[in-house]
């Protein structure tokens, strides 16, 4: 391994002589010093070189070989460096410590400069523009802090089902047929014969309730979405658990108010820099997140807006942001529950609220004026399945293998899934959803 | 939730009144008393019951109502049942408690029976029987015991990568040329046009060490593999990482084995009952994973079996075999690595050992006589990515997107990519990866 230190660690090495290794961020030349700024993977070090004029006429001492003090002086930024040097605590350095007396070799030199100025606040170029970069633009420290945040959130996650005796699962992703229904589905020619991607792990996870009572995955799921909007993606991660030997959804919500809090407070401990970096807060996660019902839901609105809403059979999304305004002014918590939404908004698979038919054992979880999870309870009977499917007209035909997992014995279950992007994108406050996807895909784009 | 102890609790509850819930494992009818099995994710339990014909004259009070009763006597293996009883100590039961004086509720019944006797020892039916059957035969304890381990395995792999500055990525499935070269991808049909599914997210993680410097991914690969073998998978979960600031493929492998180490270590901590349940044994990983270049290796088997290959450009299988006899024997180790594999035997991107250019700073890692990891340093110039395409007569421009990332300075890298299910399956000694493979993807099958 290159033997260096980290330049977060340098304010631990004062008076040694260390080697760092980064990205040559930014260059500043002054009249008789000038200034490397050097980005590693845990913050930018500062190094001072005597002006490289000067260098070159001091000789190699300063920096290396004369042909290095060439070739260093050609070296644009995001030239990769390794710098062997003094350190010296400075008041004015990043983390109080610089790099004198530097001996600078070029581990990697450029094929062109990079095409964004990467050492500005802010990354100024238009969406599509950034996102054609991406290798390079996701260098810039604000865009990278968007998927440490992701990462941590994931993480947590993980952290917080496992300690509920979750066992994670990898579902297969090309599947028979389409899982949630004919639309915005993916196919693929599979040793040809068709076969599609699969638009959720939803059935899988439901069979293996059966298996290990409760699972859960981490992973892409695909959706051919036909709108072109912020929040929508054609692939992206989903945090998916399903547990079984539930009462109804009221069972499920707390396991899912616990995933998120997970989430929170792995942020809080491994993003904390790159929240601060984003001028980002985290939400408290209330013990008990608020719920409200969806027939409560739509006569406030209906109150509020003076717009009849009572007939609508889903929210839209100008209603999910009445319903946390509302939350947080009554509840003081960024979340909110609905639940009992129409049976006929939700998918065949859900179960009905026994006191009343009409209404679903579902439940959606609200985050700062958008829905970030889905969730509630299954129907666990094999008889029930025959019947929903019936009474939405569908065949039961293309679910055989789904509705042969309720032949053998399950238990009353259900679970949720959060859209990772999109609880990032809320959680930073990222206008666009891209903007925390590493590599977006969407209607019209398909590269890099 | 159903408010309920688990099986492998109940000898903390001796002398107390609780209630439990799971599948009816199995049920054992003597004379004048009835064993029911119950099995919930931790375990089994037993439940002593007065022999049902008998229940059903003596009244409620020992089978909740006497409708209950015919039920039950109705009820075959794998129904869903919650029981209260009281918790008595018994040499003959597992776990050394048992439940009497039971109260039991039908929590969902079958619709059918299930296809096999889970409570078997072994699921004999021939593997594709098991296979179609997954949802129900994976409840066998022997067959879930194998994804708990895998489960396990991620986990460590995760826990190790994290610990040495690792960031977790998602990189896209859907991409917009055939990564590794033209054959054995699966296309889509990606809005009226073609893509294809990522054989590896290679290009990504190698895009990723210029943003996070090292990064890892959990995540599904897709090859259209025309192999029919018991290691060949259409779908299969790969465990990859990629680190910069390495000297050579040497400072590669140190990761490589703390990461199997983290695998072993978390399959010790997590999976300890199912390879027990297997038979099954873990290996010690070396504090130093013994590792022979691939020039010495042939010329071992060469003088060992009497068979000339020091002309073959890879190892077949059965040398894969023969290598790790001699590791076992040589080292006391059952793994490997096996070091600088011709270089034209390596994709494009791999970087050659600069004394001998004609082999590779590449290398695989055996384990039970099979490759479970490949990995090595790559190419991080463009100037040399540019050769090495020419080299090979292929045309750079359907990289132009992959070799953008090494125009703006990338350090010198390395990672490796390990197969879960082929691990899983030379860990637990099955002999066919399909066994360790939730729901398989291969040639011919699909589903469920």
């Amino acid at each position: 391994m290159i033997s260096r230190v980290l330049s977060a660690d340098l304010p631990t090495h004062i008076g040694e002589r260390v080697t760092i290794a980064g990205w040559l961020h930014r260059r500043r030349e002054l009249k008789s010093v000038t200034f490397l700024i050097i980005r590693d993977r845990s913050g930018l070090a500062q190094i001072v070189l005597p002006s490289l004029a000067r260098a070159g006429a001091a000789g190699a001492a300063t920096v290396d070989a004369s042909a290095n003090v060439a070739a260093l002086e050609a070296a644009g930024e995001e030239t990769v460096l390794q710098i062997e040097g003094m350190v010296v605590a400075s008041a004015q350095a990043p983390g109080g410590a610089e790099l004198t007396e530097p001996v600078v070799t070029i581990l990697s030199g450029l094929a062109e400069p990079p095409p964004f100025d990467l050492y500005r606040p802010a990354l100024t170029a238009a969406l599509p523009t950034i996102l054609d970069h991406a290798p390079t633009s996701l260098r810039h420290p604000k865009l990278r802090a968007g998927f440490e945040i992701a990462a941590a959130s994931a993480a947590g996650f993980r952290a917080a089902l496992d300690t509920a005796g979750f066992t994670e699962i990898a579902t297969p992703k090309i599947v028979e047929s389409a899982t949630e229904g004919g639309a915005n589905v993916f196919r693929i020619d599979y040793f040809g014969r068709p076969a599609y991607l699969a638009q959720s792990p939803q059935f899988y996870k439901q069979a293996m309730v059966g298996v290990f009572e409760r699972v859960y995955e981490v992973g892409p799921v695909f959706r051919a979405e036909p709108h072109d909007t912020g929040r929508h993606l054609a692939e992206y991660t989903s945090l998916d658990a399903e547990l079984g030997f539930v009462s109804n959804h009221f069972d499920v919500m707390p396991v899912c108010r616990d995933a998120i809090a997970g989430m929170v407070e792995s942020v809080r401990e491994r993003g904390r820099s790159a929240m601060h970096l984003l001028g980002a807060a985290l939400p408290i996660v209330p013990v008990e997140i608020p719920h409200v019902h969806f027939m409560t839901a739509i006569a406030m609105i209906s109150a509020a807006t003076g717009e009849d809403v009572t007939g609508e059979g889903d929210l839209s999304p100008a209603h999910e942001r009445w319903l946390c305004e509302w939350a947080e002014r009554e509840h003081g918590s960024e979340l909110l529950f609905v639940t009992g939404y129409p049976l006929a908004s939700k998918p065949f698979y859900t179960h009905p609220d026994p006191a009343r038919p009409e209404y679903s054992n579902g439940f959606d979880l609200l985050f700062r004026g958008t829905e970030i999870v889905t969730g509630g309870q299954r129907l666990h009977r094999y008889d029930d399945y025959l019947a929903a499917l019936a009474a939405r007209g569908l065949d039961p035909a293309p679910f055989a293998s789904y509705l042969q997992v309720f032949r053998n014995g399950m238990p009353p279950h259900g679970g949720f899934a959060i859209g990772l992007e999109r609880w990032t994108a809320r959680l930073t406050g990222a206008a666009n959803v891209r903007q925390v996807t590493l590599f977006p895909r969407d209607l019209h784009r398909l590269s890099p």
